[in-house]
């Protein structure tokens, strides 16, 4: 399976029967999931704490810290399905709602290469 | 466009047309937009912040609430899929190989029912 | 030494020492320390994580636990007083005035046990 | 009142009185307060986001700019302070023993200028 075929709901379903086999719906509050993203999304930034962003680059082409930054991201993207199938949230929908409120907030013309000043996005 | 239908790269394509028209690949960098994740999450928490479970479920009945809780997540996501972007990593397949491995680790005959004593998940 | 009698002054000479002694000043930007700041304090939380408040309390009653709690506590401090230092910042007169503000928002008449009301502090 | 003279127990007196002044103890429970803490965090790192080193330099010779970074890093320190009362931890104790393991963690002569190689820290 792979980003070109695989649909969001196709990844959900992957979380539930995690979830569900383990009977672990009772912990997976709002709260509780809000948290969790909020850890693994430090354990994200953790694999980049003290590093200059060459020094990234650098490290990015050791497979192993590759696959540790790829675990940390999917750890996050874990618990945001886990919250989008506790509150039934379709993620698709809300994702582009969001890039399109976006679109609206920084139109191109007043928004190109210029990140900082017109947008905290 | 919802859930049940929409692929992964889909999502991307939407993440990665809104950059590349501003010209804001030069901010994508992974130490920006693990950054980003962190705050984007820290403002989904301040969603339950103070509140007891009992206090959030009540509060998810009305809309408007409900509405500003999806729109935190949605920024979360967006961040995910554009590291996901910038670092060429297949997020279903890094999802979906992070739940084998959980499944290893958590084995359903020794997780059922205890989440706590088994696992940080 | 304890809270009663050391100064915030005499707490950032130890850091200043610590670092200097290793010749880490490079280190210590304000976006390094205030990532830092965010991973240390997510360590904290996850102490916490999944876990009822009770759950906490009597935790808290296992003398190895409670001294997780103590580190991971210090470690954001730690990184607190950091900042302060690279920045030249006062900490007991920033932590004063940000009292005062808060207790001009938040008027105790207006504010008495209805914390979610008025706040989100 | 500066941090020459000012000490840890005279900065928690101010923070108890706020909390007490408006009967708020009941929401000081250390999940909540933890939580608070990585949700200021986050607001004193999106004072940096998507910024250079180079960039944050310039703007905090903007009064303006460090004065809300200094309000933002006064936040996270109050709900630390606010988070030692609750659990009854002498905040100068844990900083000061924490120095003293990562002194022994990292030792000067193997960790001088050498940051990344024997620390996270």
């Amino acid at each position: 399976m792979s980003d070109n075929e695989t649909t969001i709901n196709e990844l959900k379903q992957a979380i539930k029967k995690f979830r569900d086999d383990r009977d672990w719906q009772k912990y997976h509050t709002p709260k509780n999931l809000a948290e969790s993203i909020s850890i693994e999304a430090a354990e994200l930034l953790e694999k980049f704490q003290w590093k200059s962003e060459e020094e990234i680059d650098e490290l990015l082409n050791d497979p192993t810290y590759k696959s540790e930054v790829k675990e940390e991201l999917a750890d996050v993207f874990n618990y945001c399905l886990a919250l989008s199938i506790a509150l039934d949230i379709d993620l698709s929908e809300a994702l582009l709602e969001k890039v399109k409120l976006n679109s609206e907030k920084y139109p191109v013309e007043k928004s190109k290469g210029e990140y900082k000043k017109y947008s905290k996005l």
